[in-house]
């Protein structure tokens, strides 16, 4: 048995952010206590960012106020700047994920700011998630290749790492796929780069889609290489895998069924999965990509001739 | 860079076979063109089964006669029975592949026999392929696992290995993952156990299902673990995603890309390849399950700000 693996569970957030379907606030309570039963202990509900730029998001204060506290369970939000965190705080969010860019471009158009600048952002939140008493997490966005630069050299990951473990390290690390790209071999040549870096306490988490198909694939060769933390989307919600340029996250349902084959503990219900899953699916109004929510688990084997 | 890998075009066989969309023989021979034209030097064209169970393949004859000859590729065939080998050798064709099972209980339903009567099915067909100066491959079919008995221990997929490496051992043993259930570390210990059986001569080659999103994650770890061919299909047609109980072939254009990135070459032309896959998206009239498809390539980089 390899050592077990937290699936942080992010279709409240980077799911239903992509999605044409728009929820209610209440139907997102809901998929939260969806999450809560199948066992996720992490939840990203919400983002704390401009409602004008992400509509689906608008509604995080409320959101987050209709949750009710469960036992073990973190609700973790997004930010990207310092304006998200007081309203993260004022909320009483107790753990943020904080988003620095690998490239210039990405950066300057989703933060408004180039690197260094984004660094600088990670630095004040830091300082002050410090202390409010809360968590803070880094996001390393754009990780593996960049919808306007193209290539993202191992090198710069390993920079824009080194500086954002420099003064206050988070309490994870995340490297992110953000659009998809990325195969096995990308994701041990980044880990590798970035893992003697981690002081004490820092733990290396990643973020995956499945856009070209090599997500499960991703995720495995992660874990291979020794990542702990692992975001998947119920459902593999996120962008219609039909859809021109198609985003969805590696699906919870999926990545489980991976796990529990290759003999990887996960920690989730797979029965109350499934159900929360089909759950999602009706109130999404179309199939879903995950896979395993269609074909089901490994046959039990009990029509033997 | 890894050795090179070849891929097997399956989509007229597999792909067609299981497709709800019924193409004319026509259309079919245009697949074929297209194949060829995007660089695959081994396509499997059809097989010689009973019409009335398969009746996507029921013009098997007509098909192999409107094949044009090209230079350097072989037009294969699967065949269950003797009596599929004399119409394939009727036809023309210079390759069969051959289909021995894993479990008694799919044998008989597929075969109409239990592993020891598919194992003399070979045998014989092993000894008149080599009369008629015709190439033969063996799938080995639920190799990780059945519908009907569940879990297939590596063990008996070695036995049986074993028993058809003996007399006359094939070109190519090819491990299929019939119901798309594996997982990478499935591929591994599988692949392992049969590969110091293997006479020099006998190339190991392998099969995936994209079910339920391993087939790529599949794929790359047989390559790891030796396998130098690999089954795939355009579009990744073979079976609805959004179907209950999927059956997609792993899609010549993501596993293309999967290679491609992780610096292994599989010597077909991607430009060639979209073309075919956007044609046979219109030949099927909906989307098909292929993502990078939809998602294209890697991002060129030009747009940087």
């Amino acid at each position: 048995m390899t050592a077990p693996v937290r699936i942080v569970e992010v279709a409240p957030r980077d799911g239903l952010q992509n999605e044409p379907t728009r929820l209610t606030t209440e139907q997102k309570r809901r998929l939260v206590e969806h999450a809560v039963r199948f066992g996720a202990r992490n939840i990203e509900v919400t983002s704390f960012v401009h409602p004008a730029k992400v509509p689906a998001m608008a509604d995080a204060e409320d959101l987050v106020a209709m949750l009710p506290p469960a036992d073990g369970v973190t609700y973790s939000a997004l930010i990207l700047n310092e304006r998200g965190l007081s309203r993260a705080l004022a909320a009483g969010i107790t753990e943020v994920n904080v988003v620095v860019h690998c490239t210039d471009t990405f950066s300057r158009r989703n933060q408004g700011t180039d690197i260094a600048g984004g660094i600088g952002i990670w630095r004040r939140i830091a300082r002050d998630a410090e202390a409010a008493g809360i968590r803070a997490n880094v996001t390393l966005a754009v990780a593996f290749g960049c919808p306007f630069e193209g290539e993202v050299p191992v090198e710069a990951v390993r920079s824009v790492a080194e500086q954002v473990l420099q003064e206050r390290p988070p309490a994870e690390l995340s490297l992110a796929d953000t659009i998809g790209v990325a195969v096995p071999r990308d994701v041990a040549a980044r880990v590798e780069a970035v893992r003697d870096l981690l002081p004490e306490g820092t733990a290396l988490r990643a973020h995956f889609h499945n856009t070209r198909n090599c997500g499960i694939a991703n995720a495995l060769a992660a874990i291979d290489a020794g990542v702990g933390v692992l975001d998947a989307s119920l459902g593999g919600i996120g962008g219609c895998p039909f859809a021109p340029r198609a985003t969805g996250n590696i699906a919870t349902e999926d990545l489980a069924y991976a796990l529990e084959r290759s003999g990887i503990d996960h920690g989730l219900d797979t029965a109350a999965l499934r159900e929360a899953g089909r759950w999602l699916q009706e109130q999404i109004g179309r199939p879903l990509p995950a896979m395993v929510l269609h074909a089901g688990g490994f046959p039990t084997g009990d029509a033997a001739a």
